[in-house]
């Protein structure tokens, strides 16, 4: 299999000392050149399948011409009757993102605390923990809420909508070298709502970082298709 | 734009008859190999960006590797804590199409007479409509039936998985030269639930067709990206 192979041969470049092993990021300069056009040779069935979800984000800002490609992926997702009910909101305002990540820190422990009244040694610990965590997650220069306007033509249909902009928009970034993750109760709704002062007629999907991997993570065990799929029939068995 | 210029190198092509100027189709032999070389050189922005709802197809077959990649894609989408909920119903048993398709047909002209009461006149161009649309979706070879198990391990997160499946699948599709689209309304739940023996178990996210389109449909008017993004809040305007 071609990925394998690739993957294969960069392991082997890396132990010779070509590279840091994790690939692709952009780099700067020429070299950073060469690393974007590697990336848009990248097949869409590589970019799929070396798509991860991404917890601990290098700084490197994302020029603006990668979020422009990003969000223009997310724009022609599929989507009911044309309506495109989506409102992408984009945060890379730093004291916003660490607004965003303390309210984080402070309603975890403080959930931690009534959930589990532990004693002050475990409670430190726990606090370590989420910082670290949550301190590598908002590492990301960049943050896109991914919203669908109950207002829109077929609300009805947005629940459909919403998530499928951001599997676009998530592939897109990885296309270009960058991470993301579907993030829903890690960055509580309420918070992002409160911190970026979201209006209730939008209501959000997810939320995702955008920002070069710390590291790409390897591949958790996936089910095997055929665990997946059922031909014809399930009365039938799921015989291909 | 890349895009534009082969969409006008092809539409020149076409004119002077180097093929149909539906591009790119799969054909057979040599011709077909070319073709699917020419497709694994697409690249991700351009599978987006040329993905398009199809409701008319050819019956030309989908080769069992073309299916194999796409629902090994389709296997590839975020999924909360890993859990993939997933089960792809694929459906290639021509009178198990059929039998969705005169179900649809038969469904759709009673609900019209019910809600309507039409005269006879106006019913029989209805069902000539309806009809001709239906075999028009239903001429596709293959269906797949998206469904999410309601016993998976966190079903409330099923809704964001479902679609993100979906939304892969359908562009690994398009990366292979097959259209699809995503239904809900026009083929009801009831109906594959029905026809095909579904459990209730498992939930129905959509139903798309996979085949060779008759024809790419236009891209339909889309939003600006000015008007989809947000930049830092929605309180200071959405100036970039």
């Amino acid at each position: 299999m071609k990925v394998r192979n690739r993957r294969e041969f960069l392991k082997t470049a890396a132990m010779l000392g070509a590279g840091t092993g994790v690939w692709p990021i952009p780099g700067t300069g020429h070299e950073k050149k060469q690393e974007q056009e590697r990336e848009e040779k990248l097949s869409i069935f590589e970019v799929i399948h070396e798509r991860r979800s991404v917890r601990s984000y290098k700084s490197t800002p994302v020029p603006k011409e990668h979020m422009t490609k990003i969000l223009n992926a997310a724009r022609m997702a599929p989507t009911a009757g044309n309506q495109q009910p989506w409102k992408f909101l984009v945060v890379r305002d730093r004291s916003k993102i660490d607004e965003l990540m303390n309210t984080c820190i402070t309603r975890s422990i403080k959930a931690y605390q009534e959930r589990k009244k532990p004693p002050a040694e475990e409670l430190r610990k726990y606090e370590t923990k989420v910082k670290a965590y949550l301190q590598n997650v908002f590492s990301a220069p960049v943050f896109i809420v991914v919203l669908v306007d109950t207002q829109s033509k077929w609300p009805d249909y947005n629940k459909f909508d919403g998530p499928l902009a951001a599997g676009y928009l998530m592939l897109a970034a990885r296309a270009l070298g960058y991470g993301t993750v579907f993030f829903t109760d890690t960055i509580p709704d309420q918070v992002t709502r409160e911190v970026l002062r979201i209006p209730d007629r939008y209501q959000r999907i997810c939320i995702t970082p955008v920002g070069v991997p710390e590291e790409w993570p390897k591949t958790p065990a996936k089910k095997k298709l055929d665990e997946l799929v059922v031909y014809e029939s399930f009365s039938q068995g799921n015989n291909p």
